[in-house]
C-alpha cells in the first residue's frame, strides 16, 4: 500500500489553502486543518471547515502566535502545508520553531505559491515581498528542516481577469495596455491546479529538499501572445497602447504603495522575466510538468474562454 | 465534497478485515483500526498495523472485552464496521452498548459476511451459527442503532479452492464428488470484493438498515456448473460421483463437531439453496450489484483459472 502521511494544512480556510485541503483529501492523505478560535464567528470560514471536516478533514484549534499549540497540532502528522497571505509569511517563524521542537515532520511546505523568491530581479523596490519569502527560506535551511517550495509563479485571479490591465476587472474589449515591447513571458496557474500539484509532493522523494516550478504548456505566455489569444476569442482587434519600461517605472514610483504593488509586478514578470529568464534546470530545482505529466491543469485559453 | 465518515475496523488484523481497513483507505474514509495489545506481540499482526498506519490509518488500543476502550474509540468515529471470526460473533455485545452509550455512530456493520442468517434454513442443525448472528441482528435492531447488513454468502478461499470437496485442498482432476442432485445454485465472493462493496455503503443512504445481498453474475452457480466451468479449464472430463441428500445427512451425523461445519455448509448452500431460493426484492434488502455496478469483482471463473 502506497505511503499516505498525515497532513496538516494552515490557511485551510483561504482560497488556496482550501484547494489544498480538498486534494490533500482527495489523495486520501490524513488531513489536519489549523483552525483560530476567530474563525468560528466567521460564517463562510465555518462553512468551508464544516465542509472540510464532512469530507473527512479534522479540524485542531492553534494559532501561529501560540507556540503550544502548533506544537501539539505539528505533532498530529507528518508534513505541514502553511498557505497564509503573502503579507503575513515572517508570521511562519514561530511554526518553524515548533516543527523543529516536535521533531516528527518530514516536510515543510512553506507558504510561498508565487515566483521563486530567489530568483526574483525587484529586491530594490518590492517592499520586501520576495526578501521575506527568502527569509523564511534560510531559516528553514538553517533549521535542517525538510522541504518542497512551490514556484507556481501568478494565480490566474491575480491580473489575468483584467487581462494584465490595472484598475480594470474584466479584460478589455476596445484598448489594450502592453507593458515593455510585450514579449516576455509570464507564467499563470488556476489555484486549484497549484494545490494538485502541491499536493502530489508531499510523498515524492523527488521534491525533497527541492524547488517545485511549474511552467505548463498553455500557461506560459507574453503579453502580446494573452493579447492576441483574446483577440481571437471575441473576435476582434484591440488598438494596443505600448507603456515602455522608463514611463512603468515613472508610475510605479508615482503610485503610493501598497497601490504600487500591482504595478511592480507587472514590471517583474512582464519586464524583467522574472517567471522565465532561467531553466529549471539551472536551479537544481524540478519541473512539475515532468514529474506529474497526469495531472489536468487549467489553461489561460481556457480561463480566457470563460471571460468571453 | 463528498461525504466521508471515519470508519473503525475491528478486526483489521485477519482477512476481510484488512481489505476492509485497505479499502476504507483507499476511499479516503479517515480510518481507525481497534488493536490489541496481544497484537504488538504477533509479528505478522504487528506488520498488518504497520502497513495500515502507513497508508494512513491510526491505531487504536482496546479490545471486544474492555468496555471503556470500546466507548473512546467508537467516539472518534461515525461508522464501525465489525469483521471478527463467526465464532466470536456474540463478543459483539458489549461493542452494541459501546455504540450506543457514545451515541455518535451513523452506521454499524456487524461481522456476518456470509450468508443472510434470518434466511438460512438449516437452525435445527447448525449449532446455533447463524442464530447467533440473527440474535446481534435484534440486539443492534432493539437498542435503534443504524446498521447494514452485508450477505456476501461464501468467500471463495472457502471451499472454492477444492471445488466443494471435503478433504482436497486443490480441485480434483479425475473424479469429483457432487451433493444433491448438483442443480442448486451457490454463491461465492472474493474477500477483497466484498470489502470494496462493504465499504461502499458507508455513507449510502440507499443502504440504511439495509442487508446488502451480492449475487453478481459470474458468481452464482451449481456445482454441476462449477465442475462444468473447471473440466473445460483443465480440458478433461471427471468422473462425478452423486451423493444425495440422505447419504449426506448421515455422513453430517455421523462426523463430530466441529469437523461436520463444512458438510453442514455444503448442505445449506448446495442442497437447501440458502443463498438463492429467495429473490433479493423479497427481503427487503439491496442487491450490490445494482447499486455499484462500476464495481470490478472476480468471477469464478477467474479465481478457478488460478487454480489450472
Amino acid at each position: 500500500m502506497e505511503k499516505k502521511s498525515r497532513v496538516l494544512i494552515i490557511g485551510a480556510t483561504g482560497n488556496l489553502g482550501y484547494h489544498l485541503a480538498q486534494f490533500s483529501l482527495q489523495f486520501c492523505h490524513p488531513t489536519f486543518i489549523l483552525v483560530r478560535d476567530s474563525a468560528f464567528t466567521d460564517l463562510i470560514k465555518l462553512q468551508k471547515i464544516n465542509t472540510l471536516c464532512h469530507a473527512g478533514a479534522t479540524a485542531v484549534r492553534g494559532s501561529l502566535e501560540d507556540e503550544k499549540s502548533l506544537v501539539e497540532a505539528v505533532k498530529l502528522v507528518d508534513v505541514v502545508i502553511c498557505s497564509i497571505p503573502s503579507k503575513q509569511v515572517l508570521d511562519q517563524k514561530l511554526l518553524i520553531k515548533a516543527i523543529k521542537r516536535a521533531g516528527c515532520i518530514k516536510k515543510f511546505i512553506p507558504s510561498e505559491f508565487g515566483a521563486d523568491p530567489d530568483k526574483t530581479q525587484i529586491s530594490h523596490m518590492d517592499y520586501n515581498f520576495y526578501s521575506r519569502k527568502s527569509e523564511i527560506r534560510r531559516l528553514i535551511e538553517a533549521e535542517g528542516i525538510s522541504y518542497t517550495y512551490i514556484c507556481c509563479n501568478l494565480l490566474m485571479r491575480y491580473l489575468l481577469p483584467s487581462l494584465i490591465q490595472p484598475g480594470l476587472e474584466t479584460p478589455p474589449r476596445d484598448k489594450v495596455t502592453v507593458f515593455g515591447d510585450g514579449n516576455v513571458k509570464g507564467v499563470f496557474m488556476k489555484d486549484e491546479d497549484v494545490a494538485a500539484f502541491t499536493i502530489c509532493t508531499i510523498d515524492d522523494p523527488r521534491t525533497l529538499n527541492k524547488a517545485l516550478y511549474l511552467r505548463p504548456p498553455g500557461n506560459v505566455y507574453s503579453m502580446n501572445e494573452l493579447v492576441e489569444i483574446w483577440e481571437s476569442k471575441i473576435g476582434k482587434k484591440l488598438e494596443k497602447i505600448y507603456v515602455p519600461e522608463d514611463q512603468l517605472l515613472m508610475k510605479i514610483k508615482e503610485t503610493p504603495y501598497p497601490d504600487n504593488m500591482i504595478l511592480i509586478f507587472i514590471y517583474s514578470v512582464f519586464i524583467k522575466g522574472d517567471h522565465t529568464y532561467f531553466d529549471i534546470e539551472s536551479t537544481g530545482g524540478v519541473d512539475g510538468m515532468q514529474l506529474y505529466p497526469q495531472l489536468k491543469y487549467t489553461t489561460i485559453s481556457e480561463y480566457l474562454e470563460t471571460l468571453v
